[in-house]
């Protein structure tokens, strides 16, 4: 009997909301033999902020290593800037962890509607994977001339071979994975002077090592483009972590919205900590009225079944959840039903217990 | 009788062939008594660089300053670098001119068809305003241990109070032009640090100026997500140049493809010429065969004439286009049609003379 030792933080808005959803299809799943969870909550978030001052203490990060994932809600609240409660938070434990691999598949499940006309799940079934340590997301900057005319801000960007390498390496392996043996990579070498065409190099270099797969160079505006007009044309796509960022929020808005989007945040090495987390944000506007869709967090919690290697659970959930959207009956209001977040997850825990 | 200078560079690939496309066009209004153009066709070309060394001679920005605009197809071509034939000619003008406006309408013609399931003309109809001199596209940057295991490269972004202000008023001006008076401002502040909080403060001091605009802040990736789902709730978006740059190809993706999507590069000083190029590149896959799509080229001339304050030829070639187009029988193939650049130049023309 495995027991995965889980670190919960459900975060602000509704994160509060959604991750119930995805502990309760733990707890369920949990029923079975030979599975087993240990939830450790932490309430880290902006309203910790408010008593605290900080949106975790010193050693959170420290707490969180005795786990085995970090399933965590949403974070951010209006009150807070984001750029505190995300540089607090978030941030740290994706860069900390070194959780350096940002994988956000795009799919569109069965009896959903993609915003694309004459489009269907055979269209739109692609993988997104964001580098998520470094690029355009760094420390480094600062402003000059505050307060006067003159004023002027300056951020770096920093793209590492190193950094390059083992984000590539994974999306050419997961490429590998899969039957199309595609890859596409997003840049913007074009117009960004000095990081892109280095990054450029990173993906000539390795896709040596991997003759088998076909690499395609888009740029990054272009490649949005074909997000929209060809979405079909994608099996993996890589990108830094800007664009990553971008892609992964713009592919799911083709295949049923945000609120149906998972990610996880993987340090592939097993003896570190890897975060889920759906796509979605906190969603001020409709946190405390229970409707919001808990699909991201229940096909996050998915992926986290599949990290820890627990692939049947993972596959049994997974199906739960198709056969309910496939019905089409019980659905929330952003996917054009009226059901609330507690309905839909009990309609989903009904089908998984079958 | 006012006689426009215009400095004409057809450029690369289908450059070549949308060019001539717009000239008629002009060539065609010029008929009618009180509006001339003299034009004078500059060569500069990846196929110049091949022969020169150079995208254009060292003069070329002098020789085009004793214009009233630039005309420009599309730069770059397999075996010239992006980063060479770009740096080497489109952004310097963009940058010389202090064209500092680049101006991207996104609408639906009469009679195209939107990627979008169930939208019309009357859901896609907005205006990108991007930030075209500075912001992510700057020279600053380098490499260290290029080579080695080591090796990493640094790209600065550079965000100006100045630059911010003018591209800022300039898209405030332009909400309050239009009907809606609302402005949407591209952003990624919660995760990117110095940069983009500094962008926002300056969109917070400007729209202190402008009481009657409504200002609503998205986060580039959750823009871009919208611009899927709900394109009706944008009226003028304005962004950085990266992001304009984005949410540009992303726009006219849902509203008919690149092929049609015209583009206005500004300097609102009128004794400093302005570029006009439509969105799209040279397409080399497409070059040489005379099938590349000339709206977007007519689009950006329509654009051009407004610059050079002839609004009523403007609207007739406008009118025209939109006319063919709503009668749907000659379009190019990337409409679903057969037309080639010429026969869809041909019946456009006859329209136009009516
Ligand atoms: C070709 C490239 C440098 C250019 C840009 O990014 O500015 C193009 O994409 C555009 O939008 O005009
Ligand atoms: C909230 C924000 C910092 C974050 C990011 O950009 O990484 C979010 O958009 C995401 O995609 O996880």
């Amino acid at each position: 009997m495995t027991t995965h030792r889980i670190a919960v933080i459900p975060g602000d808005g509704i994160g509060l909301e959604v991750t119930p959803a995805g502990i309760r299809c733990l707890e369920a799943l949990a029923k079975r033999p030979g599975l087993n969870f240990d939830f450790t909550e932490f309430p880290y978030s902006c309203e910790y902020y408010a008593k605290h001052g900080q949106m975790m203490p010193d050693d959170a990060l420290h707490q969180f290593r005795e786990h085995d994932a970090i399933l965590l809600g949403a974070v951010g609240f209006p009150g807070v800037p984001d750029h505190v409660s995300l540089w607090g938070l978030l941030l740290p434990i994706r860069r900390e962890f070194q959780q350096y691999v940002n994988l956000r598949p795009v799919r569109l499940l069965r009896g959903l509607t993609s915003a694309l006309r004459d489009r269907g799940p055979e269209d739109i079934n692609y993988l997104v994977v964001r580098e998520n340590n470094e690029g355009e997301y760094s420390d480094i900057g600062g402003r000059i001339y505050d307060g006067l005319p003159e004023a002027m801000a300056i951020q770096a960007t920093v793209i590492t071979k190193k950094g390059s390498e083992r984000i590539l390496d994974y999306a050419f392996r997961t490429a590998q994975s899969r039957s199309r043996k595609k890859l596409a990579y997003a840049t913007k070498s074009n117009g960004i002077k000095h990081s892109m065409p280095f990054w450029d190099e990173q993906v000539e270099a390795i896709a040596e090592r991997y003759p088998d797969i076909h690499v395609e160079q888009y740029h990054i505006d272009i490649l949005a483009a074909n997000f929209v007009t060809h979405p079909d044309w994608f099996d993996v796509v890589v990108g830094t972590n800007l664009f990553g960022d971008i892609l992964s929020d713009l592919g799911p808005a083709t295949a049923g919205g945000i609120g149906v989007a998972p990610s996880a945040n993987i340090n592939p090495d097993p003896s570190i900590p890897s975060m889920f987390e759906p796509v979605h944000g906190s969603a001020p506007d409709i946190a405390g009225q229970n409707i919001a869709n808990p699909i991201a967090m229940i096909w996050t919690v998915v992926m986290m079944l599949e990290d820890l290697g627990e692939q049947a659970a993972a596959d049994d959930l997974m199906g739960a959840l198709e056969n309910v959207t496939g019905e089409g009956r019980v659905l929330t209001r952003d996917l054009g039903g009226t059901a609330t977040t507690t309905e839909f997850t009990d309609r989903l825990l009904a089908e998984l217990k079958g």
